[in-house]
């Protein structure tokens, strides 16, 4: 059980996902559904009441903002592709009103974004008060693809852990909770699914020949994941590595981790800061 | 019965409901549901068809641009207080994938923006390819709220009316379908919303003095309403009056505009343009 709204958790899946010390991405299965007892139609019955749950607690954390709360949410998408960040976003973010949602896609860096460091890009988008910023893709490019296909020399990349914890232990002080999430899937899980978009003409378009490419290294980037969480999963901003082979599953313990980091800010709806009655008086007149 | 996917139309409500030429504001029902028959709950099944059709609308015109395709759709939202600008945000544009929405919300100008001209700002923020973008308040504000308040001389006002003609006769001809809607609530019916706001602790945040002060000039707005669509609703960017006082259609209504300028563009999926068999052939290799 965890604590909070949801009812359908036989134990809190955050502690159960966290990558601690010790941690070791290659021991984790991919098709589990820690935490979670029931089966698919389970998990999407519970994804609905959950979708209640998480907009009720945006609403909430927006509404603080209107008060002077400068409080918000940073959720961290990383994985291989095709693990589903798509539908995390439609399925989890997608149950919260637009109005509160600041979304950025981190793609390959314009030429504008080369010209400054790293984390230029990453610090224009962090979400504003009452907020809950999606980061699609992130900083961690820059020592994942940035390692694996040698974009920076291990210097540099050594560099870059170093300051990343650095921006997010101030980012977490300045009132940003930070997510960070992998949605872990399994090589043969990948090539099924690119199969299918091969296989499916309107799904050709999701499909890169890139994507192989990079599947060739698989390898080399679950051991550069390897190193992003031995290096940057810290007390202020830790990762969350979600078993993403069942797509159900990934959604619900994203919305469970989202819905976490907000509950824990015990949100009251802000009161008045005018006079309710004099209020009433007034509209009644007009 | 409209052309399209949706079936539970019994008259197109594009056509009803769009403001052209002879359009009277003060003639117009804001209780009333064009070319929809049924009740409440048939209006909201209604909703939930239409959201799957326009999440698949949306995935469509996103595919395109990843063609190459540089089309958009610009959403404007304008409203008086409390017409249900929020709730067309989450229950109409909250039907699609987060990705493919680019939402801004205009609020009182800043000073750097104050500095700029007042197409500055709405400039930077029009859609990319592909993309649904969202103005919850918009450039109108400097010929309503300018207007009514005399922040800007009459002159200026005159002037404005013109830039912005030429601002969305240039943002269509570059390829972004413009949907105009104008949410139209009876006093009466503002009336009650805002005392609901005073009346449940829960909704105070929801609530602003300046709000009552608005209401006030309640003629005076609906006379620069008039005067927007006198002098604003073009072909390339047409205004749509809806009915808000019951929220339900208010819904409806906007989604269809939504979807209809989607369907206009005939998306197809995009082809391949890279050699299928081969790649099935490169990945079942790996």
């Amino acid at each position: 059980m965890v604590a909070g709204h949801e009812g359908f958790w036989a134990e809190d899946p955050a502690a159960l996902l966290r990558a601690g010390s010790g941690f070791v991405l290659a021991d984790q299965q991919t098709d589990a559904h820690p935490g979670f007892d029931g089966d698919k139609k389970d998990g999407r019955r519970a994804l609905a009441v959950g979708a209640g749950i998480l907009a009720e607690q945006q609403e909430r954390l927006f509404a603080a903002s209107t008060a002077g709360d400068t409080r918000s949410v940073l959720l961290v998408l990383q994985a291989m592709d095709t693990a589903g960040k798509g539908g995390i976003v439609g399925h989890v973010v997608g149950a919260v009103n637009p109005q509160g949602v600041h979304y950025t896609a981190f793609k390959k860096p314009t030429k504008e974004e080369l010209a400054h460091d790293f984390l230029w890009r990453v610090r224009s988008a962090v979400p504003g008060a009452g907020m809950i910023g999606v980061f699609d893709r992130s900083h961690y490019e820059d020592v994942l693809i940035g390692k694996v296909r040698s974009l920076a020399d291990a210097q540099e990349i050594e560099r870059r852990y170093g300051a990343i914890n650095d921006f997010e232990t101030e980012l977490a002080a300045s009132g940003t909770s930070i997510v960070k999430v992998m949605l872990h899937i399994s090589s043969a899980e990948q090539k099924a699914r690119l199969q299918a978009r091969l296989d499916e003409p309107d799904k050709h378009w999701k499909y890169k020949p890139g994507d192989v490419d990079e599947r060739m290294l698989w390898a080399d980037y679950q051991e550069a994941y390897q190193a992003v969480f031995d290096r940057t999963s810290t007390e202020a901003a830790p990762w969350f590595v979600v078993p993403a082979d069942r797509k159900w599953y990934a959604r619900l313990a994203v919305q469970h981790l989202v819905i976490d980091a907000i509950e824990r800010m015990n949100l009251a709806w802000p009161t008045a800061d005018y006079d309710v009655e004099g209020e009433k008086k007034r509209l009644s007149a007009t």
